[in-house]
């Protein structure tokens, strides 16, 4: 999704003389722009996020994490790089005489336990997983911060991203991505949840349009809380599946097989499956409009390059 | 209070070899009782919370806090204080072979901005001040650390406490007890708030018997979030002085003088005015009476000793 963004940002109307792309593994250069510089770097060194920040810098969006499953697994690199880094990139913007947008990236995962059918700015976050902990208190540095003027921040948490192009990760929900394209690339793929889990979910496009809209839109008419839940649409395992079929066939279909975890059943389905849109489409950001689009958006996007 | 809370302890049925009391000032035993130990100690030094918790430690109760005020007008100490320390706290007992109980005082603070008529356990927290965002960090770590089975935590919002003994402190609510305490001994106090503001209160008897509760109540039917809020009792500072009225003179009340303060008012009204209190009562808490009660309290416990 960086890459992704990078090269939006490079065609974008977002004025800039450098973009810094940083990343644990060495990243590359998604566009033949020149202003785009790709930098390999633990955040988690010393002085490191600290050396990423100068008086120039306008926009940052904090987007690099230690996912769910892995969180959970890895104790405490997950708070060193989902908390501790967090804090440590918005100290280097306090300290800084640039006046800085903060783009936090946050996640579902900060829901969790009894949630109202409905989700919204005003329901309580009990996260039942220490990625969603550490994303939670990243939200409220973001504000604090914020608060106090030290940044320009906003959070932003990001619906479950499908169909995301690549391999499989260590997010929890990274099978719902598999689920479409391991088959649509003619591999198996597994489904750990039951057919009738709902689901909150964006399409890669939507998300760069929404997190580029971030860049530029006037925060002020957002109050004192500066944490949106990004727009996205409700579907079950099963409407995907359905959806899979009428662009591919029953062999096709077969690809995918139930295989009940539940390690990643307790994470997932303590996510909300529905959450209002309306306080975010009404400042402008985006909304995909049904499922097919989604994998259309893979077949045209991604798969038709890999083949 | 944590010398009345060392107090309580000692004359309680909650067995123990040893209770050791630490603060920033060198605190003093309340008691006559030889298995209470005093420690002077900078929690943020290095090694400090560490050398707290050995194999025996059964039970913290981590009451320490820059308090609002305070926390607002020097950011990095607060962050240090609030978040570090309890965070470094979780840490040695997660390193700790022994199951430990972990109480964690919070507050009213981390609640904020539009909130419903009666605030409850679904209510969202959206802090107002850098005192509550660290103390709505430290209740989101007591909770994931529970959860994963390293502590035995409990995060305990107190409501406002009413009338604290001895000076003002930098707390924003400390105005709240020097409204009625300052005028019964004879001197001057300053409300810088006005006379319609609803506050949530309890008295520090109640508090105590509360925190003492918490010690041994069987924390397994709260589910799966350890946050709960103390029940308190809603007036407004009228009818705190309408009180000081019954149990004093009008040449008592008259030293109690309002001067507006703007940046007092705005921390202290974006706390909750009402809170539901079933769930906590329920699991055996306690609630004051009336605030009469909370006067007659003071002037039980701490006027007549002091005259």
């Amino acid at each position: 999704m960086g890459q992704r963004l990078a090269k939006a940002l490079a065609n974008s109307t977002v004025g800039f003389t450098e973009l810094v792309l940083v990343d644990i593994n060495q990243p590359t250069n998604p566009t033949e722009d020149s202003r785009v510089r790709c930098i390999q770097k633990d955040l988690f060194g010393p002085g490191e996020p600290e050396s990423l920040i100068s008086a120039n810098t306008k926009l940052i969006f904090h987007l690099a994490a230690i996912v769910s499953s892995h969180a959970e697994s890895d104790f405490e690199l997950g708070y060193q790089i989902n908390l501790d880094v967090t804090r440590r990139l918005l100290e280097a913007c306090r300290s800084s005489s640039s006046s800085i947008r903060f783009i936090f990236s946050s996640s579902l995962a900060v829901y969790g336990g009894a949630l109202p059918e409905v989700v919204d700015d005003t329901s309580v976050i009990t996260p039942q997983s220490s990625y969603g902990t550490q994303k939670a208190m990243g939200e409220l540095l973001v504000n604090d911060y914020s608060r106090k003027g030290y940044v320009d921040g906003l959070v932003l948490r990001l619906p479950t991203i499908c169909v995301r192009p690549g391999k499989p990760n260590k997010a929890a929900s990274s099978f719902v991505s598999s689920i479409i394209r391991e088959p649509l690339q003619g591999d198996e793929a597994i489904c750990p949840v039951p057919a009738s889990l709902p689901l909150w979910l964006a399409s890669p496009d939507t998300i760069i349009e929404n997190l580029l809209h971030a860049a530029i839109f006037d925060i002020s008419n957002l109050g004192n809380w500066r944490t949106l839940n990004l727009p996205g649409i409700g579907v079950t395992i099963q409407d995907m599946l359905d959806a899979l079929l009428r662009h591919s066939d029953e062999q096709t279909l077969a690809k995918v097989r139930f295989e009940p975890n539940e390690a990643i059943s307790r994470i997932v389905s303590s996510w909300p499956g529905k959450i209002d849109n309306s306080r975010t489409l009404d400042a402008g950001f985006n909304v995909d409009l049904n499922f097919d689009y989604f994998i259309e958006q893979f077949i045209t996007n991604d798969l038709r390059k890999s083949v």
